[in-house]
Order: structure tokens, then C-alpha cells, then sequence
């Protein structure tokens, strides 16, 4: 007999000849699996005594009692603010947290590969990081509830929190026009990573779509490394046209920030020649006097952490809900945006 | 026979007629026991087989692989950025980091008197966080060596890593006077909390003396509430007084961003009319073209995560050596300060 606790997700897969992300959708009763293929998997997973943890975990040993968090790093506002959420959510249910952060591409792969959290949480939250097939892959095997915040929602229905940030490209946007901009270029940040982020995805989506439907056809857009320097060199670029534009949309605060600074140096008086928004509200903004459109941080954190949670208190083996929870986002305008002169 | 695991240092120090703190400095080697004592608590160990971690961990089960960080809280950037710095060394070695987060007074005081980590960790590191004596006992209970880093060295020998506060201080305000200032008010923070922060009396310490050795006497201060609004209204003082001062220096970064704003407002030039120096090279110092004093902050982390691993790896009980690793600080002139008028 094989013991229980070798028996993992490849097992089940070898012996229903089906996919690991078949037998994940299907042990987590997802869509995207026929009513045949889901039989077989189902019995193929009974046969080797596969059970989907927190079974799992009970049946070496109980609930470990704690919760795996997965930041790209910590040491970033968004972040660490999203961590903070979860934390007081774990504090007060006395649920211990594990954090993995993952700053390098060699540190995300060992993580990956090595799964250091197996058989050491009962689930997993992974904050804003946009995955591999091989890495979804791999979470599985982790074979625990996984909650999704921040920034990536996944495709597949999996319990995520977040923000519409298509919608809030929207609000910016739609500041800007209402104030009288017509001429409106994006500073857009793209991560070094092969794997898009949805979150920069869906800003220059909604920055597109809202300029197309007040009939500005393409609008200038620069894309930069997601950094305050990036911000700032950006808006070199912009400056170096012949004709700037009169506002401009950065994907973030911390890319504004920047696009601030090089208005600040090349003495250009904002908002007077130009208008800045930013996504965010970071701590920053308000010093800075950015316009931005805020999203609740925090909340995000807490309230993924609730469902997380909450799928462990109720002792349903398939895991938390599959929930998908958006918060709304909102305009706060502060002195970097005026009606263009 | 009593059980292994319910013996702790209360029954060390019942049995041999001493306070739970002289159990553990003599269990740690520490100074400020006499040698006859010291030999009578070790004895009362012995008798009750007590045996410090990661020895005690061993004996039920063999080490954890798990680290406690205890930490004010996670979203501000000096204490994300240690984080950060001891999740980079831990990752490398695969140690598991569980984090302990206070925010409130509630959860701090729900951490000391139920220990959560208790039986759970090999080792705990503390950031930046003023013990009182009740809150060092329970500490001690945990028996596990820990190592504290930033901000608040105690006194009683225990591994610690961070920076000199009184000399950055004096690498502040040495700088003011040496491009000409005289008139040199210091922006204090002050936290609410009952335990004083050894930071706070340092820096302050670092300013008097500087100031003194200069021949000023009675400079001002101002203190404030530690936030970037406690330094806006900090600097609010100082401009309200008959006779501003030409320069100051602000206790950390964050406090001079406040200080900055007010300026801002007020329409008073910086460097011109009044010069602003803090502490720290946050992110937004470079951002605010603020001159300050940098300190290395991710490196206090990952120092203090070699310390508490090297004291684990060797399998001395006595946890890691008792070691104070004081890290250089150094001067950032940017743009916010240059001789007075």
C-alpha cells in the first residue's frame, strides 16, 4: 500500500491519465472538466487514498495551524500594506503566518521548485503575483485552500480580492477629461518578468478604451521599467516631443512620483503646464499633492485573509469559497491636476 | 518524574530561589549573576532537566526549522525593509520565518502574555521594539536565543544589530554647523507608548552634544508625535516662534517630509530661508531632495538573520554569541540644506 502521505496531485493524474490542472479543478469542484473525466479522476483519487487537505494535513497530524503568505517582496508600500491586512487577521484568530517572499527570479524558482511551505500550512494566500502554468501547477501540489489578492486575478475561478483597475484607469482618465484634457498621454510600467501583470494590463486597457470613447485616437503612451526612475524618465521622453501633452496618466503614484520629480527639474509648473494623476494613493501622493485614485490596501489584505480563513473554519475540504471580491476604487484630487491653460 | 515540556525558566527560578531574569542570564552566560547563584540556578536546571532551546525544541521533536520575527508592524518602510533583509537570509538556507506583528497595544499585549511562538520556533529575532521588564521575562520564556535589531539596544548584552543613533545625530547637525548654521532647532519625535524609544533619547542625546561642544546652548525642540503630520506641525512651532531658526534637524526622514510640507505651504524657501536635514534615507528623502543620514537598513536585517542562524547552526546552547554589531551611518547632501543668508 502506498503510504498517504507520498500520494500527492501527479499521482492522481499519472493514474486518470488526465492533466494536474484537471485534477485540481476537479478535486476543487471547478468548471473546465467533464462529468466522465471528473468520475475518473474522483476514483482514481480515492483508490490512492488522495484527500485534499486540510484532510490532508489532519491525517499526518492535524492542522498545522498555519497560513503560508506569498509577496513578491516586502520592502514596497503595496505589499507590505496587503501583508499588514493579513497579519491582523491572523493575530486575532492566534493563526500563524508564514511568509515567503520571492525578490529574485533564483529565489521565486527555488520557491517553485523546492515548495518549501508542503505539508507545513493548511493554506496559502498569494499576494499580486502573476504565475507561470508550471507555477500554478506547482502551487497545487501544495494541495491547500489558496486565496489570490492584489493586482493578478487568475482566469480560473479561484477565490481572489482585489481592485477593477481597469475601472480605476477609467476614473483617472475620466478626471482628466472632465477638466478639459484632450491631449492625454500614459506613462505605463511593464515589469521584467515574462509573465504580464494583469494589474498593468488592465490600466492601459482602461486608459484606451476611455480615451477611445471621448473619440481621442491614439493616444501617446510610454512604456517604463515600474520604479520611481522609470516614472521620471518617462516623462523625459515626453517632454522631448515636439508637443507634450498637457496631462499625463501614470500607471502608479510611485510612477508619477517620478514624472513629478522631472517636471520639478526641468522647471515645468505643475499643474499649470502640466497635469499629473497616479493610481494608488500611496502614502506619498498626499505628500506630493498627487491626484490619484485610491484603493483600499489593506481591506484587500484583511478580507482575503477572512476568506481564507473562513474556508478553514468551516472544514469543507474543498477549500475556501470560490469567491471573487472587488473593492472599489476612488478619484482624490488633490493639486497636481487643473484644467489645461 | 515532571514532563519535559512543562518545564520552563518559572520553575528553574522557583527551584533555585532567584527571578526568571537570572535564569536566563545565567542559562545564556550572561553577566550579573555571582558564580555562586549562577551555580545553583544551572544545578535547579539540571535537577528539572531543563534544557534551553534549541536543545528543549530538540528534545520534544528536533528543531522546528522556524524562526519567529516579532515586528511593530509591517507597512512602514523602516521596519518592511528589515524584514526584508532577514526573509533574504533565511530564504537561502530554507528556515521557515514565522511573523509576529504588533500594530496595537491590544496585540502587543496578547502577544507577551500568550506567546504564540511559545514551543513553535528555534530562535526569535525582535525589530526595533522597547521591552519593558515584564515584556523581557515573557521573552526569556520563549528559551530560544534571540537576537534584537534597529532601533533599541538593550543593556544587557544580548545580540544586537543595528546603528549608532547619537553619532548619526551628530553627523547631521555637524554638517549644518560646518556650512555656517548657528540658529539650529531639532524636530523630536516622541512615541506614545509608555517605554521610552532608545532611539529617540539617542538622537536627541547626539544633538545637545554636538550643539554643546559648538558652544550653542539651549537650542530649541520641538517635540511631535513620530508621523509626517507630527513633523508638519512640529515645523508649525518653530515658524511661529519671533525668530525662526535658519536650519533643522528633524529626527528621521519622515518627520523632515512633514517639516518640508509645512515650508512648502508657507511659501518659505528650502535651501534659501531655512535649511531641513533628517535621518535615515527613506525612499522619499531622494525623492524630496532631501539632505539626511543614511543608514544601512536592509543589511541590520540581514545581519541579524546571520547572527540568529549562526547561532543555530553551531548547536551551542547558549544560542547565538552575545555579539553588538553597530553599523556606519553616513551623510546624503542633497538639496534642502546649504549656508544661511
Amino acid at each position: 500500500m502506498i503510504p498517504k502521505q507520498t500520494v500527492n496531485m501527479t499521482d492522481v493524474a499519472r493514474r486518470s491519465g488526465v492533466s494536474i490542472a484537471s485534477v485540481s479543478r476537479a478535486l476543487r469542484g471547478e468548471s473546465g472538466v467533464s462529468a466522465a473525466t471528473r468520475d475518473r479522476i474522483l476514483s482514481a483519487a480515492r483508490e490512492l487514498a488522495y484527500v485534499v487537505s486540510p484532510e490532508a494535513s489532519r491525517l499526518s497530524g492535524g492542522p498545522t495551524g498555519r497560513v503560508g503568505v506569498i509577496v513578491p517582496r516586502v520592502d514596497a508600500w503595496f505589499y507590505s500594506t496587503i501583508l499588514a491586512g493579513i497579519a491582523d487577521e491572523f493575530d486575532t484568530v492566534g493563526m500563524d503566518l508564514i511568509l515567503c517572499t520571492l525578490p529574485t527570479s533564483a529565489a521565486r524558482h527555488r520557491f517553485f521548485e523546492a515548495l518549501p511551505l508542503r505539508r507545513k500550512v493548511d493554506a496559502a494566500v498569494v499576494v499580486s503575483l502573476p504565475l507561470s502554468a508550471r507555477e500554478r501547477t506547482r502551487l497545487d501540489q501544495l494541495a491547500v485552500p489558496t486565496v489570490f489578492v492584489g493586482g493578478h486575478r487568475t482566469e480560473d475561478h479561484r477565490p481572489w480580492v482585489g481592485i477593477d483597475d481597469e475601472r480605476a484607469a477609467q476614473q483617472a482618465v475620466g478626471h482628466l477629461l472632465r477638466i478639459g484634457h484632450h491631449d492625454i498621454a500614459m506613462i505605463q510600467a511593464a515589469d521584467d518578468t515574462d509573465i504580464p501583470w494583469a494589474t498593468d494590463q488592465a490600466r492601459i486597457r482602461g486608459f484606451h478604451q476611455t480615451m477611445q470613447e471621448a473619440g481621442l485616437a491614439d493616444p501617446t503612451v510610454v512604456t517604463v521599467k515600474w520604479s520611481v526612475d522609470g516614472g521620471s524618465h518617462g516623462m523625459e521622453t515626453l517632454l522631448s516631443r515636439s508637443r507634450p501633452p498637457t496631462a499625463v496618466f501614470c500607471h502608479s503614484d510611485e510612477i508619477a512620483l517620478g514624472a513629478l520629480r522631472t517636471l520639478r527639474r526641468s522647471g515645468i509648473s505643475v499643474p499649470q503646464q502640466v497635469s499629473v494623476i497616479g493610481v494608488d494613493d500611496h502614502p506619498a501622493a498626499e505628500l506630493s499633492d498627487l491626484t490619484t485614485v485610491a484603493q483600499p490596501v489593506r481591506e484587500q489584505g484583511r478580507i482575503a485573509a477572512r476568506v481564507v480563513l473562513g474556508g478553514l473554519g468551516d472544514g469543507d475540504a474543498s477549500g475556501p469559497p470560490a469567491s471573487v471580491t472587488t473593492l472599489p476604487t476612488r478619484l482624490v484630487v488633490r493639486g497636481s491636476t487643473a484644467p489645461p491653460r
